[in-house]
C-alpha cells in the first residue's frame, strides 16, 4: 500500500508514465504497485473529514485470510450457482461496499423497494438511495438443485466456488416489471437487458454474501480498481476537504477537462482548501459500441500526461460496476456508490447514463431529467450535486470553452458519434478538442478493429465486433 | 350539515333506507341531505384524536364564496384548457385535499418524484407518499394557444370555466416512461392508459389550482361524496379513536363483511374503544367490465340493510378518484388519500388494484406485492397496514369464513369472474355468500344490459357496452 500511495500522491496514475515500457502493451506497469493487504481492505477508520458511508459503516464482504480455508471447505459442500461475468462484477461491487449498506444480492423486500422507491429504509428508519436492482437470477433447474438448503456456493466460470450466499431467499424474477420500472421502457434492444435479463432465469436468489477472495480480473488493470476503503485512505492521506467525483465511460476530451478544472476552481472559491478530483471511469459491462476499458485507460493516461489535469489533486481509479444505460434511475446509483468511496460532490451532465431509444428515433431520456431526478433523490441529500455547464468547441478561441448563448454561431458541438466517426476515419478533430496523444489512442483503437472487419466472410453483414449498433429486436 | 350528520350518526347511509321511494330509481333520496356550506369545507380544525393530514394541513382548493364571482370574471379572460371527465375527477380529488399537500396538477418536479420515488419531499425535508401522477395533458395546439400566459382557465364539457391554474409550468409528457414506471408494463390494453393517456396531448401542464365551485356530478350520489374535511368532522363527531378504511370497487360479499367485522374486533382487542369503519367505494373512472358506481351503491345499501355491518360504527362514502389498475403503485395512493380523510388503519388484500395482464395469460402483479410494497412505502410510516386474512366459502358451515389451511377441501373460492358469471346467468351463489337483496341488485344490473345486447347489429361482435374485455391491442 505504501508504494501505491506514494505513486498516487505524485500522479493520479503512477510515479512515471510507463506506457513506453517494453514489458507490457498496456500503458501502465504493475511493477511498483503492490496490492493492499487484507488489513487495508477491512475496517478502515473513517475520519470526520470525509462523508460517512451510507448506513454509517462501509460494508466489506471479503472473508478475512485466517478463515478463507475453512470457508472454502464449507463452500465445497453446498449447492452451486454458476455466475455470469456480469454477476461477478456485481459480486465485486457488493464485496467492497459500493452498495453499502447492502450485504449481499437483494432479497425481495430490497428488490421491491429499489423498483418502487429507488431507496431502502433501514432498521433505524433512515433511508439510503438504491436505484438499480443488484440481483442474482437462477433458473428452474438451479432452484430445484438448491432444494431446502439455506446456503449456496457461488461458482466462477472455472467451476471453483468464489463466494457463499447464506440465509437465502428465492423469489420470482418479474422480468417485464423489472425492466419497465428500471428503464421506463420495455422496448427491445436495451443492451443490459439483452445481455443479462432476457435470457436469465425466472427466479432471483438473495442472501448474505461472503466472498472468498478479493475479486481480480488479471487484465493488467486490477491495481486501478481501488475499493471504497482504499480510496478513502488515499483521499485522507491527501488531506482532501472536498472530494468531487466524475463518472465517465467515454474518452476524456478537453471539454471534460475544462469542466473538472473549473469545478475545482469553484470549490476553492467556496472556501475549500484542498478539493480532490476522483476521476472514476466505469469498468464493468458496457455496450458493444462503447470504447473498451483498456483503451479508455490508455486514453485517460495520455490526457493526464498532457498536463490538462493536475496530478496532485486528481485520483484516477476504476469503478467496477456494470452499466445499465438506465438514465435518471442509474445516475443515482453512480452517485450513491461514490458517497461510499468518500465523495461529497458529484458532477452530472446532460443525459447521464442515457442512450438513444432502441426503437424510436429519439433519445431514451429527456436530457435534463437525470440531473433533476438526482437532485431530488431520497438518500442523496448529503451529496452536493454539481450540474455540468455545457462545454463546446469555441471556434474563435480554437479550444473547448463553456458555451456562450449570446454567440451560438461561434460554437461547435462535437457529439460522441461524430467523435467516433472522425477517429474511425483517422481524421483529426479541431485543434484543442483533445490532446494529440489521447486522440491517437482512439485512432489506434479503431484501427485495431480492422482485422476483424477484413475477416468478414461473404454474405455476412456488420460483423465489426465492437462498432455495432445494439440489436433492434429482442430475442425474448 | 346538521341534517347530514344526524343521518350519518344513525346509519352509514341514511336514517331510513329510501330505495323504495317512488320518486327516484336510485336507492337513496337526497331529500333530507343538504350540502355542507363553505365554512364546513374550509379550515376545519383537526383534533388530536385523528391522524394529521399529509403535510400537516388539509389542502382545500375551492374558492370561498365571496370571491367566486371575481374569480369567474378572471377565468373568462384566460386561455382555456378543456377537461376530460377523468381530468374533472382528478380536479375534484385535488380540490378536496385527498392528495394533500399537493396544491394542483403536478409540475415536472412533482411528476418526476412520483414516477421515480412514489413520494414527494417537502420544503421542511419531510416526505409524503405520492405514487400516481396527477397530471393534466394538453396538445400542441392548446400549448400554442396558451403562449406566454402564466395562468389558464380549466373548462368543463359545457364550455364554462370551472377552475384557474396559476403559475403554470408546461413540460413534455413522456407517455411511454410514465406508463412503464406506473404500471411496470407497456403492454397494450391497460384500461386507464387507453382511456386517458394514449390519445392525450404530448405536454403536461402543472400549476396552482383554484376550483370555482365544489365539484358535483348531479347523479343522485353527490351527497355521498364527502370530502376529507367532512369525513374528519363526522369521524370526530362519532368519537372515533381508530379509523380503518376499506377501499372497494366491487360488490360487497359476506367475506368482505367478515373481514371488516373481524378487523373491528381486533382493534377492540388492541385497546381501542371506538374503531370506526370507513367503507369507501371508489367513484371515479373504472374499466368497462367493473360494476358501475350507481349499481354498486345500490348493492352496498342492501348489504347494510341486511345488518351485516353495524351502522353505528360504519361510515359509507364515495372516494372520487379514478382507477388506474396499477397494483402495488396504486394501492399506495388508495392508502395515502385515506390518511387525509382521517384513517390510521388501512385494510389490504390479495392483489390490490390488480387485474389480469392485458396480453399474457397471468395476473399483471404478484398477488403479495401490493401489501409488501404498501408496508414499506415512504410517507406511509404513520399508517397501520392490516393485511387481509383470506376468506372463502366454508361448505361445512354454509357461510363465508377465514380459510383454514388444515382442511382446504371444505372451502370454495368464488372469484370475481365466477360471481359475475353467476349473476349474468341469474344463477344463485351458495347460501351465505351474499345477502339475497344484494345479489338481486347484481342480477338486475346484468339484466339491464340485455337490451343493449339485443340491439346488436348483424356482423357486429361483442358490443355489450359494459361487459367487455379490455382491448388487447393499443391504437397507439
Amino acid at each position: 500500500m505504501a508504494s501505491m500511495s506514494a505513486v498516487l500522491s505524485k500522479s493520479p496514475f503512477l510515479s512515471q508514465p510507463l506506457s513506453k515500457s517494453p514489458s507490457s502493451d498496456l500503458p501502465f506497469s504493475a511493477a511498483t504497485v503492490s496490492f493492499p493487504s487484507k488489513s487495508h481492505r477491512r475496517g478502515g477508520v473513517i475520519r470526520a473529514g470525509l462523508i460517512s458511508p451510507d448506513g454509517g459503516k462501509l460494508v466489506e464482504l471479503v472473508v478475512a485470510e485466517p478463515r478463507r480455508r475453512e470457508k472454502k471447505h464449507e463452500a465445497a459442500e453446498l449447492p452451486r450457482v454458476e455466475l455470469t461475468s456480469i454477476d461477478v462484477q456485481w459480486m465485486h461491487v457488493l464485496s467492497e461496499g459500493w452498495a453499502s449498506p447492502l450485504g449481499g444480492f437483494m432479497r425481495e423486500s430490497e428488490f421491491l423497494q429499489t423498483l418502487h422507491f429507488n431507496s431502502l429504509r433501514l432498521d433505524d428508519g433512515s433511508v439510503v438511495n438504491m436505484s438499480v436492482p443488484i440481483v442474482l437470477a437462477i433458473d428452474d433447474e438451479q432452484k430445484a438443485s438448491i432444494g431446502e438448503s439455506k446456503r449456496v456456493a457461488l461458482v466462477g466460470s472455472d467451476g471453483n466456488p468464489v463466494a457463499i450466499l447464506s440465509d437465502i431467499e428465492i423469489y420470482k424474477h418479474p422480468k417485464e416489471e423489472r425492466i419497465a420500472r428500471t428503464w421506463g421502457t420495455t422496448a427491445p434492444g436495451l443492451p443490459y437487458v439483452e445481455e443479462a435479463i432476457t435470457n436469465a432465469g425466472n427466479w432471483l436468489i438473495g442472501g448474505d454474501l461472503e466472498v472468498l477472495e478479493p475479486v481480480k480480473y488479471n487484465d493488467g488493470l486490477d491495481r486501478f480498481r481501488l475499493s471504497p476503503a482504499e480510496l478513502r485512505k488515499e483521499l485522507e492521506k491527501r488531506g482532501a476537504d472536498a472530494v468531487f467525483a466524475f463518472q465517465l465511460r467515454n474518452p476524456v476530451h478537453n471539454g471534460h477537462a475544462l469542466l473538472m478544472t473549473d469545478t475545482r476552481r469553484r470549490l476553492l472559491e467556496m472556501g475549500y482548501k484542498n478539493p480532490i478530483l476522483l476521476l472514476h471511469p466505469l469498468g464493468g459491462y458496457t455496450k458493444a459500441d462503447d470504447v473498451p476499458l483498456s483503451w479508455r485507460m490508455k486514453q485517460h493516461e495520455k490526457v493526464l500526461e498532457d498536463g490538462v489535469l493536475d496530478p496532485e489533486t486528481t485520483v484516477v481509479s476504476i469503478f467496477p460496476s456494470p452499466m445499465h444505460y438506465a438514465g435518471p434511475t442509474e445516475v443515482q446509483w453512480h452517485a450513491k456508490a461514490r458517497i461510499n468511496a468518500g465523495a461529497n460532490f458529484y458532477i452530472v451532465g446532460r443525459d447521464p447514463a442515457g442512450m438513444g431509444h432502441p426503437v424510436e428515433k429519439r433519445d431514451l431520456y429527456d436530457a435534463d431529467h437525470g440531473k433533476k431526478v438526482l437532485s431530488m433523490a431520497p438518500g442523496l441529500e448529503r451529496l452536493n450535486i454539481l450540474p455540468f455547464r455545457v462545454a463546446a468547441y469555441d471556434k474563435t478561441q480554437g479550444k473547448m470553452a463553456f458555451f456562450d448563448p449570446s454567440r451560438p454561431q461561434d460554437f461547435l458541438f462535437i457529439s460522441g458519434t461524430k467523435m467516433r466517426t472522425l477517429a474511425k476515419n483517422k481524421e483529426n478533430p479541431p485543434d484543442g478538442f483533445m490532446c494529440p496523444g489521447g486522440w491517437q489512442v482512439l485512432v489506434d483503437y479503431y484501427d485495431s478493429l480492422t482485422p476483424a472487419e477484413s475477416r468478414k466472410t461473404p454474405g455476412e453483414k456488420n460483423v465489426l465486433p465492437v462498432v455495432k449498433t445494439p440489436p433492434s429486436r429482442s430475442s425474448k
